[in-house]
């Protein structure tokens, strides 16, 4: 193509920018204090933008559009962010027009389980595929689910909260405020907690991975547990949206297929119709660490 | 309009189809011996749309279109019948083709849930209301879904089946096999089942219903189980689709508003996330006992 995209991925911690035209050309990483807040993400994102578009003119082509994803609910119809759980100074940050005013081209904002998503439907696990749901498994969990060729976003473009489905009532506290929702059970940072307490020593969720590799049983306990946690939200949305394929991404699901993804396959049959369940795939996400910059760059092909 | 539409709502005992032009001008409705199987049914369904031909001729309009909702799983694509669960024959039956090649006019087959969905969208309590769930509570629990303006169909038109959704891993076996689903502790016949073993004797769910607006401690107890149940599945639906409205159908949910609609709107805050709790409205559907007519009627209006 004669023009290129560029791609952003706004983390709390993390921000990601890519130059995209038919492959990434330049890639940008850059932490940010939480402190700086919103102010201080948004100068970061913007100083990205400037080192790619003059990239891009060195490269001889023009920037067309810009996706955005976003690390918390964003009103998708306004590109008005709601807020974020992590980072203070971004409640009804009017993301969009501000980048699109400086820069001067059209910008598309949307959360970031929606745009991975559609980084997956686009250049992932999900080419082809018009019926799928994407489940992002890291400290949090999130989902983005694609019908008949769309996303599905909802009244407010809060469709997908997954992670906040109850699977127990009494389950451990969760980010939220209620109780047993599937994030407080199976997200990273869950697992690393239960580890901790079982094992009585502070644990993260690779080292728990590593141990059930190696056979421990208190391990493999607490991933039977997870992957039961998970079979049953993952079961429930599988009969509300008839998927052709489930696709796994983040932290937690980049650990062996015969840990995670071939269990919790199998589990599924226990929390689905069977007709449903019928020639359900589910497979591991494809673009691994980028995923976050390839949604957002899927944002600005797909979505205008 | 210069034309009518006829919709059809093929039941498992019984039929009923209705010409609309502007309104229902004739409405026929014909009980089926199930033993009848798929060829009786067809049979009466071919009586029924030769009448409704004849009389749109005699008022001297023309029979544009024939909109089916079906009991059973269908095809929306091919418009062939997957199955009914109640009446044999009907495996693979070409029900729109069939009715084409009789009739002359084009025909659009789909699944009574979503029928009712588009019944409600496009005549009783959600016109105007692109993002909306329908949950049909009967002799089963069935539900359409509505997300920005679409039908939320899945790769095979199996979407919705929140009658199966898990909400009690040791609950009751289920008309589907496994335990605990929705329909195994909601439906007119789970209630009706409930009160039968607490009471001892037989019942039907309405004499629950009436005995606990008479405030009988057993029968309100049964209820609140029933709406906690079904706060469970519809508030995992409620946090993946992001819906402004829940519309709740079929008999069960005809009971008065203090008895059903209230107290499940209150209980599904303990189930959803607080953003997307805000606002949602939880009504009873408005088309009542010709829901299935209206609902194969919107589906010729609507989906060509």
């Amino acid at each position: 193509m004669e023009v290129g995209v560029i791609g952003v991925d706004v983390g709390g911690t993390k921000m990601t920018a890519g130059l995209y035209r038919e492959e990434i050309v330049k890639l940008l990483r850059v932490q940010v204090d939480r402190g700086a807040g919103a102010e201080g993400g948004f100068k970061v994102i913007c100083d990205m933008l400037v080192d790619l578009f003059n990239e891009a003119r060195l490269r001889g082509f023009s920037v067309e559009r810009i996706g955005v994803g976003f690390g918390g609910p964003v009103d998708f119809e306004s590109g008005v962010v709601y807020l974020s759980h992590h980072v203070r100074g971004w409640e009804n940050f009017p993301l969009r027009d501000e980048l699109e005013r400086r820069f001067g081209v059209s910008v598309v904002v949307d959360n970031d389980a929606n745009a991975g998503a559609l980084g997956e439907w686009v250049f992932g696990a999900g080419r082809g595929i018009d019926d799928l749901i994407y489940v992002n498994i890291g400290t949090g969990i999130g989902s983005g689910v694609i019908s008949g060729g769309r996303l599905v976003r909802g009244w407010r473009n809060l469709a997908g909260e997954i992670g906040h489905m109850t699977v127990k009532l009494d389950g451990p506290v969760c980010s939220c405020g209620r109780r047993g929702c599937l994030e407080s059970l199976a997200s990273g940072s869950a697992i690393g907690r239960e580890g901790s307490e079982r094992f009585g020593r502070a644990m993260r969720s690779e080292e728990i991975f590593e141990l059930a590799l190696e056979g421990n049983a208190i391990a493999r306990q607490i991933l039977f547990e997870v992957i039961d946690s998970l079979a049953f939200a993952i079961g429930a949305a599988v009969n509300l949206f008839n998927p052709r394929k489930v696709i796994l991404g983040g932290g937690v699901a980049e650990v062996s297929e015969s840990l995670l993804v071939e269990p919790l396959r199998e589990r599924l049959s226990y929390y689905t119709l069977r007709e449903v369940y019928e020639g359900l795939e589910v497979v591991r996400a494809e673009l691994g660490y980028d995923a976050g910059v390839m949604g957002a760059i899927a944002l600005a092909i797909v979505m205008f």
